[in-house]
């Protein structure tokens, strides 16, 4: 950022704002960048700097997440097994990163739910969540292949809990859902005549 | 299909063969439709009576896939907790689906892995497939939450047993190796004190 021949005050925030208003009025494919930039007052130039392309913009937290959630991961209690440890460290920054957000991220859920190129994109950073929380695990000694089945299944319980914590109230912190979903996923992946609570 | 004016015998099959064949010479943005048409001694109107785009034409097999998983959760024994049916589905289906294909899959996945946007489209027949199964868990009686939670485990189950059979020998059948992995996403999700068998 230091290198960045012009510096705009939080052009990246304008710029993120601008395209969520625009996506939601006109849609995703209606908007062009030279609109984002001009709503934010700034120049196409300008968002190039910021964001690689027109999908990009609605995804600029992920990379942060990422290495929060890593870090997280890595340094949770040792004596929780693979999964609770990726829970563990969702749970942590959720409220965080989160908090406050409810009735925004309600909005762009909805956003990205109505446009497939948003929606791939979406899939997109959950893969590569995966993938780095997978590297996490493998740090804290979980063979390969277990590694990545743990992450998968660690991004599930993401999903599933940011989709009911939006259309929940707003009163109830993310990371509640999550201790739930994580208590829901324990459940439906035990064998029924071992585990307490499993449907099927 | 018995509407279509001209009948091309497997012209799916041989536009299927071509594409693949250019993608992996080529690369897949080199690659236009009027050349895999024109390799497959076809029509560009004959491609689009078969796949909406150049990416489509790689996930052909995604729809009845799609079926035969749907059908094999919903009829799996009811002793089985909900991703252990999705997991029995996969299996069972596996086999049959994939046997000879090993040479095949290993270079389909060294394409998609090279190419952004084909890794996109996968991700999406993985997320729709997800939502199918999880349709299906709540037929047999799995509350919504837990449904989609158990579906997105199981597709975790089988993208990384793909990934594993696809990197092992061809000798391995992929329902062994689907059977492997959900005993580790078990292991991997159960907490350490209570689990056999759990990493940490």
């Amino acid at each position: 950022m230091q290198n960045m021949g012009r510096w705009e005050p939080d052009a990246r925030g304008r710029l993120e704002k601008a395209a969520f208003e625009l996506y939601a009025e006109r849609g995703f494919e209606a908007t062009t960048v030279a609109e984002i930039a001009a709503r934010a007052g700034l120049t196409e130039r300008t968002f190039f700097r910021y964001f690689a392309d027109k999908r990009e913009v609605l995804f600029s937290g992920s990379g942060a997440l990422e290495d929060r959630l890593v870090h997280g991961t890595v340094s949770a209690p040792g004596n929780l097994g693979p999964v609770e440890a990726v829970g563990a460290a969702l749970a942590d920054v959720a409220d965080d990163v989160f908090a406050g957000l409810h009735e925004y991220a309600r909005h762009r859920q909805a956003v990205i739910a109505s446009h497939p190129e948003l929606r791939e994109r979406e899939l997109t950073k959950l893969a590569s969540l995966a993938s780095a929380l997978a590297g996490a695990l493998r740090e804290r000694g979980v063979p390969g292949p277990a590694a990545s089945l743990a992450a998968e299944a660690g991004i599930a319980v993401f999903k599933v809990s940011f989709e009911r914590w939006t259309g929940g109230p707003p009163s109830r912190p993310l990371s509640d859902v999550i201790r739930e979903s994580l208590a829901d996923l324990k459940a439906v992946t035990a064998s029924p005549a071992a585990g307490p609570a499993a449907a099927g």
